[in-house]
This record gives C-alpha cells, sequence and structure tokens, in this order.
C-alpha cells in the first residue's frame, strides 16, 4: 500500500478514489486476516461532541483488537467547552482554545478522531439554529482543529461528512459485488420525525461515485443534497466510468436497482426552519419508506443503511429482516475500515 | 475444563451446578496465578443502563489484565435509546432495535455485557412502576438482545438475576469453607430506605444453593424472595443433599450460622406502590440490621454483602470492621469470577 | 532509580527533592525512548469528581503506551455518591463508604488516582461553599480514601495540591534550563471570571522550590497563597540554595525572569463569598494579563501555564503563539511524569 502515513481523513473528496480504494482493499484484507496492523502502544483519543454507538465501538474495538487503545472524550459532561475562533477573548463560557487542545492531544495520543456536528440537533423544536448553513458546511472547529494538531485528525462525522462510513460502504459494495463499476446504486431520501445532518448521505453518495457506478440521487424534490457533494461526485463518477444523476421517480430509480441505500435528512431550504420542514414534508411519509414492493422492482438488490434506522418507518421489517438486507455486513466494516483507516495514517 | 465457548451466562440457572463449580474452580486457578487466560484483543462491550462500580471495573479489569479490553457504553448518557418490541413503528423516542444492535455490537466485539434494571429505580417516590412485575421478571430487553447476538451474552444484573454476582459468592464460599456442602448459610432481609430489586439475593441464593448448603432465607412476612426463584434454588440444594428454608425467626436463623449474607430489597407484593411498602417496613429497621449481638449467635459466622453497603443501616459498623467480615475478599472474587467467566464463554 | 514501590502521591510534599528529580529524570528518560517501564497488564482506577482533559488523557495514555489500561469512573454521573465520614448512619444520599470503596478498588485494581477539588466549583454563584476552607484543605475524602487503600494513591488534583502538575512542571523546568538552580522563576497571579482553586499553583511554585530557584510568588494584596505552602516552598528552597518572596510588583517581578508561570485563583479570605471577590478584583483585571509588554522586561523568558487557558484574559495571544509559549511542551510532560509516576508506584 502507499505510503499513508501522517495524512489525515476529513472528507474522502481530500483522497483519490485510488487511495480509498488501497485502504478499503487493506480493510478486505484485516477482515480476512491476511493482515494485522502493528497498533500495539498505540492511544487514539477520540471527541464526541454527539452520541454514538457504532463509531464509537468500531473505532475502540479496531485498537483494542491490535494492541492500541481509544480515549473516548465526551465534551461538555466530561469536560468543558471549547473555543475555535481566533482573536477570542475567552471571558465567556469557553474555556479552552483549539490552539491548544489540538496540539496538546497530538503531544499525548498518536491520533484524534473527532464527532462534531452542529446540525444534528435542529431536528428538535428545542434545538434552533446556531450559525447559517453555508457557515456549518465548513466545519470551524474540525478544520481549526486540524490546523493546530500535529498528528492525524479524523472526520468520525462532521456537518458536512462522515467518510468512516463511507469507507464502510465502499467495503461492503466492494464486498458484495466484486467489481461495483458500471453497477446501479441508489440512495434513497426516507422520511423521519427529525431533521437529520446531511454528512452521511453525502459520504455514502461519493462511495458510490468512488467505485464508478451508475448512481442515482433519489429524493422529493426540496431534499436534494449538497449541489457541491452533487458536482463533485457526480466529477469523480464520470472519470470512472461511471454517472450521478438526481431524480424524484421513485419507481424509475428502483428499476433495475442493485443496491438501495437509505437515509433520512433534513432539507437544506429548510434548515433552520424545523416546522415548515414538518408540514411539508407530511405527506411524503407513506410514498419514501423502503417496503418490499420498491425493492421488488430491483435487480434482486441489496438493502444497505447506515444504522441506527428506525424501523417501520425509514424502512419496513420485511426489507431488514430478509436475506436482502446487508446492514450487519455493512456495519460489521466499520470495524475493518477503522483498523485499517488507523493503519495506514500511522503508517503502521 | 468442559468447553464453555459460545454459552451464554443470563442465569446461573441455566448452568449446572458442576459447570458453575467449573467456573468457579478456574476463577480460583487464575487468582493464584496458577493460570492466565488467553484474553488479548478480546474486547467485551458493557452496556450499563444503570450505575455501576464493581461490575464494571471488575470487567474491565479482567479484561485488561490479560490484554483485553471493555468499552463500556451508557446507553441514555452516551448514546440513544434502544427499542426491543417486535413489529414496533419506530416513530417516537427509541431510535435503534435491539434487532439491529445486538448483531452490530457482535460483529464488533468479542463479548457482549449488560445491565438493564428498571426495577432499581423504583425505590424513588420519583420513579413510577413501567411494566408489571410478572412481564418485567422475563427481562425481555436482556432476552431479546440474546435472541439476535451472535457471541456470548453475560447479564451484569437484570430485573431477575445477577449471575456474576453469584459467581463471585460461589468463589468466595468454596474458598472460606473448603467444602460448603451441609454448612449453614443465611440470607438475611435489611431495610433500607429505599426499594432494591431482588436480582441480586436471588443470585446469592442461588449460589449457596448450587453449593448444598443449608439456606436459610430470613425475611420478614411480606418480602420473600420470589417463589419460582425459591421452588428452583430448594431443588438444586436437595438435590446435592442441601436444603432450603424461607422463615422470619431471626434469633433461629443466626443460631449456629456459618455465614450470614445481608441484602436489602424490595417486597413483591409492594412492587409500583413505594410509599406503602415504605410505611409497611418502618417498624422493621432496628430489628433487622445485622449487628454484632446477632453475629454472636452464629457459629463464628462470616459476613457477606454484594456492595455497595449502608453502614450502620443494613449492617453496623462493628461487624463491618471486624475479622468476621468478609466482604473484600468477596468483591476482589469479582475479579476473578470475571476473568473465568470471559476466558469460559470466549474459549480462551 | 530508588525503590518507589507501594509509596502514594499525594503531595509533593511527602517527597523529598531528590527522590522527585529522580522521579522526573525518570520520565525524560521514558520521553528520549531510553527506557519502557513495564506496565503490561497493569490497571488503574481514575476517579474523577471533576472533569478533565489533560490528568485523565495523560494517565490513560501513560498506561496504554506501555501495555496497561486506565478506567476512568465520573462519580455521581456514572455511579452514586461515596460516603467518607467515620460512622455515618448511610440513610441519606451516600450509598457506600470510603471504607469499602478504597480496599475493593485496591483489589481490583493495581492503583488508584483520585481527583476530587470541592474547591472547584466555587467560582460560580450557584456553588455555594461546602465547609470551611480550613477544613477542605486537608482534602478529607482523599486521605480517608489513601487510610483504606491497599494499593498506591495517586492525586490527580485536591483541593490542596495537584502533584502531577507539579511534576510535569518540573520536568519542563529541568528540560528547559538544564540547571536551574538559582534561576529566577516568576508564578503570577492572572484576573479570571470565576474564583479558581488554589491546588494548582501550589504544587507549581513548589516545582520551583524543589529545583532551588529564585522563586517569586507575584499576586496582589489579597490574593496569598496558602501561608503553610508558602512556609514549606520557601525552607525546601532555601534548603537548596534557592529563595522563595511572595510580592505584588509587577514590574520588578518580571525584570530578569527566565520563567513566568502564569495562574488563577480565588483569593483564601474571599473563600464563599464570590460576589464580594468579583467586586474586588474587577480594577485588577488589565494590570494582571500576561502579555507582550511584560514579558519583554523578562531575560527572553518563556512562558508557562498549566492548561486550559483562557486567551486574552489569563494571557494574550501574542504571548501564547510566541516562541517563548512553552505550555504545549509542558503539557506533553504530563503524558511522560505520569509514565514515571506509575512505573514508580507499581515498582515496573
Amino acid at each position: 500500500m502507499a505510503d499513508f502515513a501522517g495524512r489525515d481523513l476529513l472528507s474522502t473528496l481530500d483522497w483519490s478514489p485510488g487511495e480509498l480504494r488501497a485502504l478499503v482493499d487493506r480493510a478486505l484484507a484485516i477482515k480476512a486476516g491476511r493482515e494485522a496492523p502493528a497498533l500495539a502502544g498505540k492511544v487514539g483519543a477520540l471527541l464526541f461532541f454527539n452520541p454514538s454507538v457504532r463509531t464509537r465501538v468500531s473505532c475502540e474495538s479496531a485498537l483494542a483488537r491490535f494492541g492500541g487503545q481509544g480515549i473516548t472524550i465526551h465534551p461538555g459532561s466530561d469536560t468543558w467547552n471549547f473555543e475555535s475562533v481566533d482573536g477570542a477573548v475567552m471571558d465567556g463560557a469557553t474555556q479552552e482554545h483549539v490552539r491548544e487542545l489540538a496540539p496538546v492531544l497530538s503531544r499525548l495520543c498518536h491520533v484524534v478522531g473527532i464527532r462534531k456536528s452542529e446540525l444534528i440537533t435542529v431536528g428538535s423544536a428545542a434545538a434552533p439554529a446556531t450559525g447559517s448553513y453555508a457557515e456549518l458546511k465548513r466545519d470551524p472547529f474540525l478544520h481549526a482543529f486540524r490546523r493546530f494538531a500535529e498528528v492525524p485528525v479524523i472526520n468520525l462525522e462532521s456537518n458536512a461528512f462522515h467518510p468512516m462510513q463511507g469507507l464502510a460502504d465502499m467495503a461492503t459494495l466492494v464486498e458484495k459485488l466484486g467489481d461495483p463499476r458500471g453497477v446501479k446504486y441508489v440512495l434513497t431520501w426516507a422520511w423521519h420525525p427529525k431533521a437529520l445532518p446531511a454528512a452521511t448521505p453525502h459520504s455514502q453518495l461519493l462511495a458510490a461515485c468512488d467505485l464508478g457506478m451508475e448512481v442515482v440521487s433519489l429524493r422529493p424534490e426540496g431534499w436534494g443534497l449538497d449541489p457541491e457533494v452533487i458536482a463533485a461526485g457526480r466529477a469523480r463518477a464520470e472519470a470512472l466510468g461511471g454517472s450521478l444523476v438526481e431524480t424524484d421517480d421513485v419507481e424509475g430509480a428502483y428499476r433495475g436497482a442493485r443496491i438501495v441505500c437509505a437515509k433520512a435528512w433534513g432539507g437544506l431550504g429548510f434548515y433552520g426552519r424545523f416546522e415548515a420542514e414538518t408540514l411539508a414534508k407530511g405527506a411524503l411519509r407513506p410514498r419514501w419508506i423502503v417496503d418490499e414492493e420498491k425493492m421488488a422492482r430491483t435487480d434482486d438488490g441489496l438493502f444497505l443503511h447506515c444504522l441506527p434506522v428506525r424501523r417501520n418507518v425509514v424502512v419496513s421489517d420485511g426489507v431488514l429482516d430478509s436475506n436482502r438486507s446487508a446492514v450487519i455486513d455493512e456495519a460489521e466494516n466499520r470495524l475493518w475500515t477503522a483498523a485499517a483507516v488507523f493503519a495506514a495514517l500511522l503508517g503502521a
């Protein structure tokens, strides 16, 4: 494998499709037991500003299996609040600047993972919008941290991207399809009581693009993914002989698909207007659930979802409990891709 | 030792007395340094829905000493809420079904431990009863999790049982008594400001039964342990030449006892009626504390308690600080029995 | 190195300057890779009653790098409350006595670290004083725990001392100065919106004294450090040919200093009177910040701070971002001194 030691992983867009594929191949080699990365004594600081099960456990377990250790920190409950604005006069609520936090954690640990999504709570009436979407999608904390860090930084889900999920999806697509080039892949929006952030579908869509698939972004009008991400994904897909189209034609999208990946997210145009979105999307609920009838239109399609998933809301029990569901294998690949990422960035 | 790889430990009732004794003997061998289980790289997910000191630290330490690692998760604070009802339409508070959680944690970790006791908080006026006792004693979450898990599941205290405490008590009885068969053992109820669940005394009582002791369940009328557990324990004790009797005769019970194990629990008949129980048990407080006077009636008896214990409420300082108290040794055995359980279930 | 196995580290005052220097030299040897302590399978329980980043991560990382593991416990959130008063009738809020907690954790783990500072929250209007300062500075919980513990106990910051920070500062002073004897060192008070406890500046001041430096305690009248600590530090400094003076002469103190260490703390005389202190110290803010103008008076002085630091409140961006700031190196030394302490106390 090429030498990725010292690289960061903030978005898969910062890596070439070939580099990502090298990571995925290494993950599958570790999964198959053909390789055991030398992580003994390696320590990763894992900052979770938002809750987590799969991401935390997959990262900690990947380190632990090979002799390393993760130190999970829940800022705000275990600690104080952090500042990331340059020149701030810190006489208010923040007690430590990222200009100290980043180099200090770099000295204490070999790698730092960060989950910080301000958008994640915008789904509740109680959580008002903080900052504009245009500003938050630049992930100011994450990028400020990286700027001052002295070790590799891994994005464990930000406002814009979730590259660790993207890599796990790539590994799953390679595993299930062999050669995914030219295969039809649908990422479908689903109704959900909250307005979830689009970081995960962004990275999932890019995973399919980076494998040169025929990618369909299926969503109602008004719920399109970020146009910058769509444009970047299309360019990467086309360079590999694939394609990316956006549509709201549910029947057409499912027809012939080999992969259906479902995800709920809040509409960009509704950002900060939770009640308006809830009202607008109410009628979409029955039409956008993934169920057996829709899956029957596919070409023996496999079902993917990043999990956690709301059963009988996003997808029916019938699909999830069938042998067409690959969600458990997909979640397992979080472990092996995490191991490959730690090994690659640490040169281990 | 027989091959226990892949077994679950939800209740000691699922294991034969001989199998339990094999676990205990292995624990004492590990304690004596005659054996070091091969847990390197083994990862255990430890879900604590309720607070813990001994259980969490003993499990994490048992793994860590032999090269493994525990990942402690506090659902609700670190994560979201979980669903365990089949067919649920998950558009409410729960965000992940045990049908996903259990297989996913199974793929990420080698073993899963779960502490979930809805009954544990019923002791406060602020915590109303959720579900009926008859329903909760079936431990629906734990059993649903086990049903969908792909790796061994360990009960770290449920509504009904606390088998890890039971094993530690068995190890302590073997250590202190050599051959416990036919030796008089008293499990005494104690007054406590809360209505604690009976999971721990159930498993403690069964530990003595599974060693063929002369077991006395000492408690006021109205505070009897679950009749199903009493019946099961009696059958197991008698099969080994021992016995199990229930009584409220404090003087008679202590007389000649070699072991006095104290524990507070809420009366089954009072379940969900905290104020009524508080009123009813008020007068019992002075009579049911374990003190020097009562211990003087024993046959040089040893004092056991699972800890944490409320001093001068459940037991007097005089007893706890005397050389007749074995509570610290008992707590230490949590570590060695946990190591034996992990090793056995993982085939390590 | 002398054999420190089994020792406690509650305050650097319990150790001789020569012993502390041996710890520091070992820390620097570990940092240089000349030594790797044998911590495989060693487990440390780390009780944090107060939030932490550096202390927790440095301790966990020090153990993890060399094969051990830290188990971080947040009493109150992960657990119940603890009692430390002898003879208490525990029918109230506390559920476990330190007489059980300390020996039990000793049986489960090889070493125990404790952070418990009741004074830490006195800075907020919402947190009334609990107990008198004279009583709290004796650190009753920490000393009760040590009394009943069976393994080494490390103070991770109490009301009175923060010896782990003191050792990291000693290591930094040795690293930066070579031979610190007779070198001018200033510990300056700084304005801060809260009334922080003096544990850290106490141990930082003692670090300089224990290296035989010319130590200046610079603070406004009314904000002197604890007279007992001042007296002890002076005696130790003088025995090594150094000195300790207290002053409020800002210009004089900075002149010729080679080291300026800044820290905010609440005035002892104001203890429990937060509003009065806030009012009294308001005018001090501009004069007591560490800025480029003040640093220019030093002899090419280095800036130290324990972190976290409030930028442009305690110290200006200009100082922190200059090459005269050693705060990141100082924080890194938390790791290596923690490794040396664990190794020494565990005889590893």
